[in-house]
Formats: C-alpha cells, sequence, structure tokens
C-alpha cells in the first residue's frame, strides 16, 4: 500500500506492507549516494541485500543515551567526508531513537538531503516515522535541539517485525489504541474484532491497522504541521501522564506501556473535568487489557501513587504548558477529541484525585 | 511600508523604513518572553529602548568564527534555563552571520521559536534577513550544519545604516546590483537614475531599493523555498567566482566586493558560453563603478590571477555541483536569467581565460 502526502512543500511518499522494501527503494534514483544510519540492535542483512550499494554505514545505539547533537555532527562530518550533497539519501533504519538523530542529521546537512524512514519496530511505524519531528537531548533537557523535518520516503516493511520481541509489538499497540480514541472510531471497532490476529501478526490485519495509524498521523501532521495550531496536540493523548510514568520510573517503563496507563488517567481526568463520556473509559481499560498492555500505576510498578509536588513538577515541565495552563486533549467519546486549556494547578489536583 | 508573505505554511511579516522599529515591536505579543542575541559591534540601545523588556541579551562576535554550533548550544541552552517555550522570541540583532547563527538556534530549540530578524548592514538587510537559510560552520565545512527556518517578524530599520561605514553600505549594494541585473530591469533603472541620493542615503532611495531587493527575493523564496527547484539558484549569481574571490582573499575581501568582481566574470563567462548578450557586461561594469564596487581582480589585490588548478578545486566544492555539472545562473539581458548546467572543467576553463 502507498500513502502520499505533502506537507509544507515537502513531499512524502509511504509504502506500507510486508516485503515493500523491495519495491520501495526503487524510489532512490540511481547514481545517488546513499548513507545508512542504523541501531545497533537492528540486523542491516535484509535492508543491504535490496539496497545495494551503500557509501556510509553509522552504526549507533539504541536508547535516549545516543540521542545526541555529538551523534548528528558525527554523522555530518561523514557525509561531507564523503562528498554527500543534498539530492543523496540518507536510511535511517530503527526505532524511534535512531530515527530521531538520523533525521536532525539530515534536516541540518547543508540545510537537508532526502531522509528515508524505514522503522523497524511498530511504535516507530505508527508514530515517529511519519510526522517530521526529529530532535535530540541535550544533557536532560529531551528533545530540546529538533525541527520539523518530512522525509522524502518512509518504507514500513513489517518483515522487521517478525523477529520483534512481543513486549515490544505490544508496546506500539498503545499508540495505535490512541488513534482509534481520539480519531477514528472505525479503528477501534477493527482493533476489537480483530484483536487476536493482530497480537499474532498472522494475515493483513497488523498492516491495515498500521495503515489506519499512519493516515490518522498524517492527516492531524497535514493540518498543523509545525504544531502551532492545537490541533497536533490530539497525538499527545495520554502522554502528559504517559511522559510522567516515564520520568517516575527512570524509563523502566517503556513509552507505550506509560502512554497506556497515562491514556486511562486522562480519561478519568477527562470524565471529572465534564469533557469525556463515562463509557469511554471502560472501553479504553478493556481494549488495553486485550492488547495486555497495563492500564494502572501498580501494574507498572508505581503502585505507591505519584505525590502531588512531584507530579506537579512534572507536569509544569510539559511542553505544552504556557503560562500555567496545559493544552490538554480529551476524548468526548471514542473517535473524537478536542483540546481544552487546563490551569496545571486544576489538572494535577484531579490527576492525583484519579491515582489514588 | 510592509510586506508580507507565507512561505511553506510560515508567515513572514517585514517592516522596511527608517525608524519603522517602534511600530513593528508592537507585532510581539505582550507577555511573551524576548531573548536579545546581538553582535559585539552592534549598539543595542536603539532597540533596547523600542522593545522594553529582555530577559536575555547574549553577545556573539561577528564573522566566520562565531557561527559555531557552540555559540547555537548556548543560545539553546539559556533559553531552558530561562524557560521559554514556542510562543516566545528571539531577536537577532545584527548583520549576516550573527542571523545565521541566531536564526539556527531559533529554528531548533523546541522545534522552534519565534525568530525576529533586526539586521543592522545593508547587506543583511537586502539578503540574510529574508529567505530563511540558516547555517553555522564546523571546523572549515562553511554552513554545512543549517536549516530553513523563516522568520517571523523582519524589522529593517535604516536608522541602523546612520552609522554604518561607507565600505560596508558599498557591500551590500553588490547585492542589490544583483537583484536588478538578474530579476529586475526597474530596480535597474532606478539604481542608474539614483546613484548619488543612494550613496548619500539621502530621502527614501535606498528604502526603495531594499524594498525592491527583498521583494524580488521573497517572490525566489517562495517559488523555491528548498532550494530544490533550480530557482532559488540565480540568488547565487556572480557567488561561484565570489566564494572563490572570498576563500582565496582568505576572507580579506568583503562578500559584496568579492560577488562584485563575480558578477563581471560570471557575465563575460556568459557572453563566452553564448548566453549573455554583450551589453550587459558594459552595464555591470558601469553600475557597480558608479557605486564604487570593483569590476576585476587586480583591484582586489588578486591581479597575479587565479590558477586553473586551485579555481578547479574551489569550484569543484562549489554546493551547487551534481555530478561534475555546476548549475550556474546567468543572465541573458538586464533583468532577465537562466539557469545552465555546464561542466566544472568547460566552465573553469573559460573563466580562467576570462581572467587573463
Amino acid at each position: 500500500m502507498v500513502v502520499e502526502e505533502e506537507i509544507c512543500c515537502s513531499k512524502t511518499k509511504v509504502f506500507i506492507g510486508r516485503g515493500v522494501l523491495k519495491e520501495a527503494v526503487h524510489e532512490i534514483p540511481k547514481g545517488c549516494k546513499i548513507a545508512l544510519i542504523r541501531q545497533d540492535s537492528v540486523d542491516p542483512s535484509y535492508l543491504l541485500q535490496k539496497v545495494g550499494r551503500i557509501e556510509i554505514e553509522i552504526v549507533l545505539r539504541g536508547g535516549e543515551e545516543s540521542k545526541s547533537i555529538e551523534s548528528v555532527l558525527r554523522i555530518v562530518g561523514e557525509l561531507y567526508s564523503k562528498g554527500f550533497d543534498r539530492s543523496d539519501y540518507l536510511v535511517a533504519l530503527g526505532g524511534g531513537t535512531l530515527s530521531d538523530t538520523a533525521g536532525l542529521a539530515a534536516a541540518l546537512y547543508l540545510r537537508g538531503l532526502n531522509l528515508v524512514n524505514v522503522p523497524t519496530t511498530l511504535l516507530a511505524m505508527v508514530d515517529a516515522a511519519v510526522g517530521g519531528k526529529v530532535a535530540v537531548n541535550m544533557g536532560n533537557m529531551k528533545n530540546v535541539l529538533g525541527v520539523f523535518y518530512q522525509p522524502s520516503l518512509v518504507i514500513i516493511d513489517l518483515e522487521f517485525l517478525s523477529t520483534l520481541p512481543k513486549e515490544e509489538l505490544v508496546n506500539g499497540l498503545a499508540e495505535v489504541v490512541k488513534y482509534a480514541f481520539t480519531l477514528d472510531s472505525e479503528l477501534y471497532s477493527y482493533l476489537k474484532s480483530n484483536t487476536t490476529s493482530i497480537l499474532s501478526m498472522s494475515g493483513r490485519a497488523l498492516e491495515e491497522v498500521i495503515a489506519m495509524s499512519v493516515k490518522n498521523k498524517l492527516t492531524i501532521v497535514r493540518e498543523d504541521p509545525y504544531d502551532t495550531k492545537g490541533v497536533r496536540v490530539v497525538l499527545n493523548y495520554g502522554h502528559t501522564v504517559g511522559h510522567a510514568i516515564e520520568a517516575l520510573s527512570h524509563l523502566r517503563v517503556g513509552h507505550g506501556r506509560a502512554v497506556a496507563v497515562g491514556m486511562v488517567y486522562e480519561a478519568i481526568a477527562g470524565v471529572e473535568l465534564g469533557y469525556t463520556k463515562p463509557h469511554v473509559v471502560d472501553k479504553l481499560v478493556e481494549l488495553l487489557k486485550a492488547f495486555g498492555l497495563p492500564t494502572s500505576l501498580e501494574e507498572v510498578g508505581l503502585g505507591s501513587g505519584i505525590s502531588t509536588e512531584v507530579f506537579k513538577a512534572i507536569v509544569s515541565r510539559d511542553k505544552k504548558v504556557r503560562r500555567g495552563k496545559l493544552l490538554l486533549p480529551v476524548v468526548i467519546d471514542v473517535g473524537s477529541w478536542r483540546a481544552v486549556e487546563v490551569p496545571v494547578e486544576e489538572l494535577v489536583e484531579v490527576l492525583v484525585k484519579c491515582v489514588k
């Protein structure tokens, strides 16, 4: 399946399917140089076999630590020394942290060469690989250095998932559930009816789910490419609490699991604040459980609850806070949402109450 | 005068005029934080008087050396420590190298906060302040790290020119002449008829010339925002040879003077290659001389000529070279141009012949 989108003068072509790499690589014109930036844990042999000649191969470690400006400068230096120009290609092979770093290098090198995202985790396939957000950390300042840079090409080949641990698959499903509850009731029905085949990765169910997720994301990104219009904030659903859980667990709790729990508490808060229909919480918990995702702080080992002060400190630092108020996406009913401005104090109070 | 333009989903508002700063600063909403990044040689008192409260003031040295990733990281670190968010403002006060560095910091910080360019040299007013190209150097790799990032606001206040040395004014006029010969025969006529008042900076002639230049540049930038369509290359007219002159003189020859000489030799080469009408060279030399700009290598102290090898090495490294061919903008007649692909070997041969 091929999805094409133009976002702020940049064209992106997304290939989705098992074995689609073979076809997609023909998008890279002959004669162009190719740099492969890959995550150490990803076996490049399948990609190398299809792509053929590679001028540069740089291996980065996964995880937040390699998301640094030093990694970006290393890539840029190599591109320059091998005489890459702006018509050449950088292929980012790995999960979200890899494409964040490699994508920023691609954006910065001579003000941008062609970026090809080849995500290898479900989480990256449905989230980081499309939308153009790239960034690295500076010390403990997460994603403080970044830009919006659309990939020319995104190759979502389900072959890469065949060796993905089940836990990583489940991790990615949290973001899929996010699209369903905020934007797409059809996706919700599909997830509910096909839980087993999605989890077993049999047939085309997973491909369908990825395609629906990518389309949802691209629709939002096109409406709010630079995250300035209060639309893209919907992609943050479950993430305010989710980021707090990640921080409190010192990243021991994976992103998807943290977001799953975050969505539940944000849904409960949405009910408390009078926006969310109560049955949303039940449906959300039911679906997350069906996918084996956690739905409470206890399940992610934070059972002792969260102190109001710590929680407030974390939420206040959320990027979506403007002058003491957080722009919070709330689900109204399955597949519909709106953004509401909530004072941080009030939100923290409601959330701490929900948690108890 | 106010010019508005939308480039790839980004709106830019350009104020042009003497004393226009006072009016323009009202575009910055009350309650937003402001960081001032300024060049050490620029007196900030006029700006501070109009802008009022500044949260951060960072002083950078002018010149290529401060165009480094370290300067960018320093700015980003300060913004973060003062709690700046994406709705806040960064004001870049200085010449082109200052806005290159400050602009990249603005582009990268949390994927972009509002950038206000306040150019203080004529060269920056008619070139670097609009168009969105920002970049820093990495060692001897010039502009290797950069992005396209449109300023929200550009404030071109001619007050800043009142203390500008005459040589710096003349430096900026080279780029104005470039717009005239490549894009705008009306600007050419205006320059020819108003040489004296432009040079004396009396009346509104200079303001008129700046406005015409900015409009020409914005038209090109809108057509080719990411410099991928072979249109923006026109802004490079005179720059292939100009950059070679800058490099050969170890930056002793200023950018404008280098480009002036570059335009003459590229015009002669254009005639040799059969694209440029011969009278273009005479008109170009005449106008440059009227503004006190150099028109030959001798005049910039490179009278011994340029060795073919050195010249070829420099031209080959030009960013516009793809697979041995340079995309060269040639003037056809005053105010009209086209891009031609010339093998580097052939171009160097023609140029070296012209120089002798």
